[in-house]
């Protein structure tokens, strides 16, 4: 695939990590793909880094809950250009700083999917910037995909993916670049569950109010992530708010990693639904500091 | 070495983990050796399993604050033996869950150093079984030492490895199993720097009260331990409980992973020692839990 060797010098191969006291509670083995270890501590950087190495423009904009943005202003630095980035005034303080760390300039918003997107359009008209969507772009889809690409490499064995949906980046990229008999399944806060509705409607559904802990996956599906995902079949779990505090603390004190809560929502529903096949899991993103999430 | 192959079948190797923002702070590349995912949740699996691995007698017994108890209980029912430990009435509720999730049988005990040997004692008495010292054991020594082994492999360009001193049975098998050109540096808590003195003064000095936050370091030199740490001429730095604290954070927020007190101090002590040399760091086990450490 193009995206992992345009990407690949800027990145990290993440370590798939594994526990006998997990694989013991859901009954197979669990494969975790560490990505809050990649460069800018998500996934993200994945996408942002396919997307800057496809364009000219010297100043690129987006709006992002955070992991995004710091992942495009990690890509732009690397790529000698600019990036602006537009952030809900509720986004965590880690995820603002860390964005900041790359030198990125950043403009504050409302919390609805409405309020980044105006606000973005105004960043575009004053800067003439190119923006490069947080997930509705398919050079960042084909970036993420690469951590199936990586994952099924390092556990050839591997027959279901699980992870987080939010605007459909990571699981629509996944779907694309899943070998034969790797099936992807996605799972969703219920409190921002307008993908699970959307397909099963067939038909795409607007953001739900950002009350989840799991502040990465407040956003809507993307229209492109949706068709993608639509033909695909996409199953979807949702787990509930307490779920998910619960199995980001048994991943903390059984992998002795940090996680963020939207990465420990694919966990909390394989939690419900033991599988019997050899599982991988995506951990996202791991959003932390001692003053708490 | 024999250790190493001996043991290799029941232990991970550990992945070794790399943060750009700490390299900048210490002006170094720095290379953190992820001990925290060894099998039971620290490195002291190594010695436990090399110990027992050689050893004849059905019951295996000894004292530990945690982390070797675990250690202990599970290399002896890996090896179809029973293993009972002795553990202060102060060790963390995490460390002790720990013990007993491997079907360990465990005693209680005050918190010092003779509270612990007389339990101990008395254990042996009753069950005639064989003690398994937590570090004053050569063939324990001799199982840590495996981690520099691992490391030296995983990271050829390194020049230094610090570590943190308790008992010092992970120094001193260091420093055994330390390649030429690579140099051992020891740090230890000021509020438990009987090792750092009694190298200093020549002479094995008694266990400090148990104050330190870092309750894997409380423990006094032992025997073996000293004699192999004085002919090497280890270096020991000192760092204050706050300097821990810090430097735990820092870790948990820039490398994702959960780290137990004791494993931040030889990064505390790198903080205040900048090297310019490439460096490794034992981070030795990461006992957590959601109610706290």
């Amino acid at each position: 695939m193009q995206a992992a060797s345009r990407i690949a010098p800027c990145l990290h191969e993440t370590p798939v990590l594994t526990s006998r006291s997990i694989d013991q509670l859901v009954g197979a083995p669990v494969y975790f793909k560490c990505e809050m270890f990649q460069r800018t501590g998500s996934f993200k950087a994945r996408g942002a880094l396919n997307a800057v190495g496809q364009t000219g423009a010297e100043v690129v904009a987006t709006h992002s809950s955070g992991n995004h943005g710091a992942a495009l202003a990690y890509a732009a630095r690397e790529a000698g250009k600019q990036a602006i980035v537009v952030v809900p005034d509720d986004a965590s303080a880690a995820k603002v700083a860390n964005i900041e760390r790359y030198e990125a300039e950043t403009v504050g918003c409302g919390p609805t999917q409405d309020d980044r997107e105006s606000t973005l359009a105004e960043v575009v008209r004053r800067t003439g910037a190119e923006v490069v969507h947080p997930y509705d772009d398919y050079r960042v889809i084909a970036g993420q995909g690469t951590v199936m690409l990586e994952l099924s490499r390092q556990v050839p064995s591997i027959a279901e993916v699980w992870l987080p949906v939010g605007g459909g980046g990571l699981a629509s990229g996944c779907v694309v670049a899943a070998p034969d008999g790797v099936r992807v399944v996605g799972a969703e806060p219920e409190l921002a569950g307008d993908a699970a509705l959307g397909l099963e409607l067939g038909e795409r559904q607007p953001q739900m109010p950002p009350r989840t802990v799991a502040d990465g996956l407040r956003a809507a599906l993307g229209r492109r992530n949706f068709g993608i995902l639509q033909s695909y079949g996409l199953d979807i779990h949702l787990v509930s708010e307490s779920e998910i505090i619960d199995a980001q603390q048994l991943l903390m004190s059984c992998l002795k990693v940090i996680v963020e809560p939207s990465s420990a929502v694919p966990f909390a529903a394989l939690l419900k639904t033991p599988s019997d096949r050899p599982v991988g899991v995506v951990l996202t993103g791991g959003n932390w500091r001692a003053d708490g999430y």
